[in-house]
C-alpha cells in the first residue's frame, strides 16, 4: 500500500516547505542565501532546529573529552603586537562617517586617500574565522590545563566570508573546535576527529551515507596545513562542505605569540610547541543539510485506488523543532482548553516543545491538519477529547509511523521523554 | 566571627579576579571592553556564565507566553522596497577591495568618489538592533497565531553599535522581544514586561535591590516612542541601563511594510494595525552586573586573632558556570581517578558541569583550593578520598556556608540536581 520515493533532484518543493512551514522566511533573496548555506532569516521552526542543532555540537564536542573549555572570542583582543593579526579581510565601516568624508570638497585626492585609509584602518576587523581567536586565548588556557595536551577550545557565532572580487561578502554561523596536542600525535587526532564528527553527522541523518568524509587533495591544501579532510554532504545539486579539518601544525600558533617558545611549551617530556587541528563547521549549511535529508515524499493508495502523496519531514526526534502538538478534537469547551494548557505547562517545564494547536479558532480537519504537522516535521499529534474528561484517555498520533495509539493523560509526557532521550543515545 | 563587606567602589579586585579565574581573556584592551558592556573574549568560565544567563532569558521569555516565538534574522532580508531599510549605518566593507580601489592613481577625484559610495553602498549592513528583523518577520508570524494578538518574537545575537564620531563602532550582544498587541493595550503591556524583567534581574542577584527600573524622562524619548523604561544596575561606578524598554505605536511597523495597512490587521474586532513593544537588553552587561553582584569580601579572624579575607563568587546556583568540582584528598590511586571519572559522566549526562580538579598533577592544599574554587564561583565541591572506597562516603563543602557533609556516593547527583532546581524555582 506505501511505497517510499526519495525526493528527486528538485530543490523547489524543498524550499516551499520551508517558507510555508516557518523555517525560513519568505522571499527570494532569502531564500537563495538559505541555499547557498550562508546565514539567513529564519522562522519559529528554522531558529529552533538550528538552536537544537548547536545544543548537540556543543555536546558533542564538550562531552567527548573532560578536556574541551568553551570560549567567546574576539578577534585582535590581546595587546601587543599580536593584536589584529589575522583579523581578517573585512572591517565594519561608519557608512556616514565615510560618506561625509568622500563629500568633503575642500579636500585634495590625496588627502582624501590618506584620511579614508586612516578611517578603514580604524575600523574594527570583522571574523573570517574563529581560529585567530581560539589561538589567542591558548596561554590561559594552558595554565588551567597544567601544561597538560591534549585539549581544545570551541566556539560558535558569526563569521565573515569574503567575497570573490564582487564586494558583497556573506554571513555564515561557524562551528569551531580548535585542538592542541603533541606534534606526534596531530595526524591520529585529525583521524580521530574526522570519525567522531561523521558519526555525529550520520546520528541525525535518515539517509546516513549522503553524508560522507574525504581527504583533501595536496594541491588543495591551506598554506598551513600538512593534512585535511572534508566533511560533505551530498545535495540533489551535488556535494557541499559541512565541516572542515586541518592539520596546522605549530606555525600560526608561534605566529600569534610572536614566536615566545616559553609560553607554549607543554608538559609532555620534550617541552614541545603543541600542534593544532582544526575543525570547522558551518552550521547554516548543516542545518540545510538535514531539512534536505529528512524531506520524504511518499505515495499511497486510497481506498479507490486513488494515488495521494504524503510529504513528511522526518527530522531527528533530538532535532525536530516541535515534538508534540496538542489538539482538540471538536467543540473546544473551556475545560478541554485547560486540559491543554495544563499539558503545554508539563512539556514546557520538561524543556518538550510543544505545538499550541489548540489556539487555532478555525480549527481544519483532521486530516489536513496531520498533513500540515507531518510537513512542519512535528513528531507526535495530541487530541484531547470529551472522552479524556471521562476516562483521562487521549490519543497520540506518530509522525513516523501514522499509527494512534490511546494512552492516559498522565503518561504522555514520560512517554514523550523517554522516546526522545531513547532517540538521543542510539 | 564573620563579617561581611560589600565590595567597595574598587573595580580592579573584580577585573582581577575575572581575569585570573578564566571569565574574560587578560589584556587591557579586552578588560576594558568588558568594564564597557560591550563584546570581550571570555574564558570557559565567563563563556558559560553567558550561556546561563542568555538562556535563562530565553525561558523567561519564551515560557512566559505560549505566543513568543524564536526567530534569526537577517537585517534587510525580505525583497522589495523594504529591503536594506532601517539597515543600520554601519557597513561590512572587503578592506583589501577599498584599498585597491583608493590607491588606483588613474582615477579623478570624482570618479575615486563615486566607485568608493557604490562600494559601499554594495557592502551588506551591520545591524545596529535587532527590531528591523523582527518588524519584518511581522506578517509570516501573523499567519501563525491565526491573525491573533498579542504574541511576540525573540531573538538574541551580536550588533553593532555606532561610535560617537570615533570611527570605532562597538559590538554588542542584544537580547530582543518585540511583542506586538493591540493598540489600547500597549502602555499596559509595557508596564506587565517592565515588572517581568525586573523581576527575572533580581530573581538572580544577591543584592536585589542593586538592580532597579525608571521610566524614561520625556526629553529622552526616542521618535518613535510614546513611553520608555530603562531597567539599571548600580555599578560601584554608578548606574548603566541593562535593558530598554518602548512602547513605540505601528509607525514603524507600517514603514517597514510599505504602509500597507491589509497585510498587518489583526483580528481584535476593529482590524487595527499592531503596536509595538520592543525590550532590548545588553547581555555581556548583564554578565558584568552579576559578576559585580556576586562577589563578597568576607573577614573574619582565625584562631590566633589574625584577620583573614575571603573572597567569593556567589554566583545564582542556576547562573555560576562550574556547579561541582571533584577532587581527590591525597594519593591520586588509579581506583580514586576511576571513581572520579565515574561520577564527572554522571553529571555531564545529567547536564550539571563538573570541574576535573582531580587531574591536577600538583594539587595545592585543601585550603588553597577552597580559595580558587571560591574565587571561581564553584557551588560545591566534592572530595574523594580512600575511605570512599570503602565505604562510598564523600565530602561535599557548600560554597556558600563552607559546610562540609558527607553523603554517599549514589546521592550526589541527585542532591545536586535537586539544589539547583529548587534555587531555579524560588
Amino acid at each position: 500500500l506505501c511505497s517510499s520515493t526519495r525526493t528527486p533532484g528538485g530543490l523547489e518543493p524543498l524550499l516551499r516547505l520551508c517558507v510555508d512551514r516557518y523555517y525560513i522566511s519568505p522571499g527570494r533573496a532569502n531564500t537563495e542565501r538559505f541555499r547557498r548555506g550562508v546565514r539567513c532569516s529564519y522562522g519559529p521552526l528554522g531558529t529552533e532546529l538550528r538552536r537544537n542543532l548547536l545544543e548537540q555540537w556543543w555536546h558533542s564536542v564538550s562531552r567527548s573529552s573532560a578536556q574541551v573549555f568553551g570560549i567567546e572570542s574576539v578577534s585582535g583582543s590581546g595587546d601587543g603586537a599580536g593584536a589584529g593579526a589575522g583579523a581578517g579581510p573585512l572591517r565594519t565601516v561608519e557608512s556616514e562617517l565615510l560618506t561625509r568624508l568622500l563629500e568633503r570638497q575642500e579636500l585634495t585626492k590625496e588627502q582624501l586617500v590618506r584620511e579614508a585609509l586612516l578611517l578603514l584602518q580604524r575600523s574594527p576587523a570583522a571574523r573570517a574565522d574563529l581560529l585567530q581567536g581560539a589561538l589567542e586565548q591558548f596561554v590561559p588556557a594552558l595554565e588551567l590545563v597544567n601544561r597538560k595536551l591534549p585539549f581544545g577550545l570551541a566556539e560558535a557565532g558569526p563569521c565573515f566570508q569574503p567575497s570573490d572580487g564582487s564586494g558583497c561578502p556573506a554571513e555564515v554561523t561557524q562551528t569551531s573546535l580548535v585542538w592542541f596536542c603533541s606534534p606526534r600525535t596531530s595526524s591520529q587526532w585529525l583521524d580521530h576527529w574526522t570519525r567522531q564528527r561523521l558519526r555525529w553527522w550520520r546520528k541525525f541523518a535518515l539517509s546516513p551515507s549522503h553524508f560522507s568524509s574525504s581527504e583533501v587533495p595536496s594541491e588543495e591544501l591551506i598554506e598551513a596545513a600538512s593534512r585535511g579532510v572534508r566533511i560533505q554532504y551530498s545535495f540533489p545539486w551535488g556535494p557541499e562542505t559541512l565541516e572542515t579539518l586541518w592539520s596546522r601544525g605549530d606555525a600560526e600558533l608561534l605566529h600569534t605569540h610572536q614566536g615566545v617558545r616559553s609560553k607554549l611549551q607543554c608538559r609532555d617530556g620534550k617541552k614541545s610547541i603543541p600542534h593544532v587541528v582544526s575543525v570547522t563547521g558551518n552550521l547554516d549549511r548543516g542545518v540545510m543539510a538535514f531539512l534536505s535529508n529528512s524531506l520524504q515524499q511518499l505515495k499511497r493508495e486510497d481506498s479507490k485506488q486513488k494515488l495521494l502523496q504524503r510529504t513528511v519531514l522526518k527530522l531527528h526526534p533530538v532535532l525536530t523543532p516541535v515534538k508534540v502538538a496538542l489538539n482538540i478534537s471538536r467543540g473546544a469547551t473551556v475545560e478541554l482548553r485547560q486540559v491543554c494548557e495544563g499539558l503545554l505547562q508539563e512539556f514546557q517545564e520538561a524543556k518538550i516543545s510543544a505545538w499550541p494547536g489548540y489556539l487555532e479558532t478555525l480549527p481544519p480537519s483532521m486530516e489536513q491538519l496531520n498533513a500540515k504537522y507531518d510537513e512542519m516535521g512535528v513528531l507526535f499529534t495530541v487530541v484531547i477529547s470529551e472522552n479524556t474528561l471521562e476516562s483521562g484517555l487521549l490519543q497520540v498520533r506518530s509522525r513516523d509511523t501514522t499509527i494512534k495509539e490511546t494512552m492516559h493523560v498522565s503518561e504522555i509526557r514520560k512517554f514523550l521523554s523517554r522516546y526522545i532521550s531513547v532517540a538521543d543515545t542510539n
